[in-house]
């Protein structure tokens, strides 16, 4: 792909730079962090554990993982100042809207002066993200001033802790675990790539990734779980999506949760976090989401050969666990400041600043009328 | 260039897509704003005229030009949870922090539901960024709550209204219009780039807005007429001058305001902006600050070949004008959000979203080890 002309084409199959920390879709391995399978990174290991592989470049020793973990917990808590932030951000408000100003307000109170910060940087937005939103969320939804320094061990027990007010199911807790693992790294997709050419201008962390919450807020981003959601749950059978799904397809509407920029046949992540679903859904005696949520990729695959991507089970096993479904983009956020944080390192051990040109499309030369003269 | 190969190399050379607004370096044009050359705009336009063309595509004739002065002097007020929200940062923080914060947070309070108010949210944030900045600025350092809707019909003495608490003189509202039309648009350079790769994604326009000032912050990038006065302030004649550039030149210190990634002999808003930086020293009776920025760029041009850049005489200007050196690139923000949000609109024109990839340089396979093993 790489000899094809590329203006407009959104640099598909350009190489914008190197990178040691992902694969994506190389033949026999499907998605790798730092030449880990995801496969076996979802089933045998803790989401802290991966942060630490992606942040400090190796899987860590029992001390060392006990140690990360005990600092994550002690950097859970919110400036006063950002608490007020966060207040005056109405009800009604996007929640990615929400993590973006909530990370950039933190740079104004805890400004990363020099890189050799970085990593400590990294650790507090990764400690801190859950309770921003969390706060938010409940302060503007149930009029509670929650406090976030939770003794949750895990990240995501912390989450679903702040957001229900009482600690997380053992089940729940896993679920989290491995969607946080699933969804932390994904090479140069959009909102890495806003990460990189923002820490290419030699900007400070906090700068890149708000800039990357602000493009994982696109739907053609981050938001395509709660546009699977919003489509899966107004169906009360699987005789009732697939008539619903022959009928989009006909009118060729969008369908979100199918097919992806860079794999071909599957994604990797999809039969993973849909086993979950799975689990969830006996656990709460579901009849409905999940046949529901199978049918819809029976009838892709068979219709269009299209494939579900990460984000279409997650839709379910989210729902089963009472995650109010504007919350799902903010876990993404949760998860993925591992790889952003991992990347803007990386850029910034080898940097250029990434300035490419343009195609000119525009008049040659315009001649000026005086105002007087113009129509 | 475009044949060279582009991993690492920041993309220089690559067409990312494709633009109507901005030529940078064409033979016998050096920069023009849809087709009208900047030497010609910054002798007769307002800016909000070049804000015009660059936001609704042509030149506004004289009722059109009135109407959108008129409107973008009604917008110019600051919804009260914003303001409280600019009261919680410190006096020490960042500007850009400020302005990147002050945007995101408008995102939450007036976010744009769906493209059709583009140019309506466009409109606001160029009335409203000088409010977030001065309103923060005269808060943190001053203990004051100025009213942000004054009624200077000029965006450029409309700041300098509100940083001063008096009406600017007509040389330094001339002088900011100048300053303004200049930084106004620039292609593809990488804030521009974050605001079009976020927009990709079919996000909103704070978002696009939130990441570009988060990249215009590196010191690679806006921040260099801020650098240059560091530079020069502390030189009280050419003589000094010189003997301290010919040592840094030795040392191969960094010299900011010099150089450019597209222009290859000079910048075409040098002249311009020198002019007017001499003027104002005559206006102020300097004797130092601009002999010692003349005698720099003559140096640096005898011993390196390197012009300046439309940083280095806008260092010397805005310091003419009282402008705290921290302000310089908030001031920059104002005057480039009309290109962003221009960009914005072609993106979202003619989308594809921008993912490009990467060469993996990391391990092809790693064995996962339990933790109990591990070193």
């Amino acid at each position: 792909m790489a000899d094809k002309p590329v203006a407009g084409a959104g640099l598909r199959g350009q190489s914008a730079g190197s990178t040691a920390l992902c694969t994506v879709g190389k033949t026999g391995s499907g998605l790798t962090y730092r030449g880990f399978d995801i496969k076996e990174l979802a089933e045998k290991a803790k989401f802290e554990e991966v942060a630490y592989l992606l942040l400090k470049g190796k899987l860590p020793n029992q001390a060392e993982l006990d140690h990360y973990i005990n600092k994550l917990k002690s950097l859970r808590g919110l400036p006063d100042a950002l608490k007020t932030v966060l207040e005056q951000i109405p009800k009604d408000a996007h929640p990615m809207d929400v993590m973006r100003t909530g990370t950039s307000m933190l740079g104004n109170l805890e400004t990363e002066e020099n890189f050799d910060q970085q990593k400590d940087v990294a650790d507090r937005l990764l400690a801190v993200l859950p309770s921003i939103i969390c706060y938010w969320y409940r302060f503007s939804h149930d009029g509670v001033r929650i406090d976030t320094q939770t003794d949750d061990s895990t990240i995501g027990g912390h989450f679903l802790n702040m957001l229900r007010g009482e600690p997380a199911s053992e089940l729940h807790a896993q679920v989290m675990n491995v969607s946080l693992i699933l969804y932390a790294e994904h090479e140069f997709n959009a909102s890495t790539f806003t990460a990189r050419v923002c820490a290419s201008t030699l900007s400070d962390m906090h700068s890149c990734v708000t800039g990357a919450i602000g493009s994982l807020r696109g739907p053609l981003h981050g938001g395509a779980n709660e546009a699977a959601m919003a489509m899966i749950e107004n169906w009360k059978s699987p005789e009732e999506a697939e008539s619903q799904i022959m009928g989009m397809l006909e009118r060729k509407d969008k369908i979100m949760g199918f097919g992806h920029a860079i794999y071909r046949e599957s994604d990797p992540r999809n039969e993973i976090i849909k086993q979950w679903s799975k689990k969830l859904s006996e656990d709460v005696g579901d009849s409905v989401l999940y046949p529901v949520s199978e049918r819809v990729e029976e009838v892709m695959w068979r219709e269009k050969k299209l494939f579900c991507n990460a984000d279409f089970f997650h839709a379910s096993a989210y729902h089963f666990m009472d995650i109010p479904t504007k919350l799902f983009t903010p876990i993404f956020v949760m998860s993925r400041l591992t790889g952003w944080a991992a990347h803007v390192f990386e850029q910034r051990a080898n940097n250029r600043i990434i300035r490419p040109s343009a195609d000119y499309i525009g008049p040659e030369k315009s001649e000026w009328v005086p105002i007087e003269a113009r129509s």
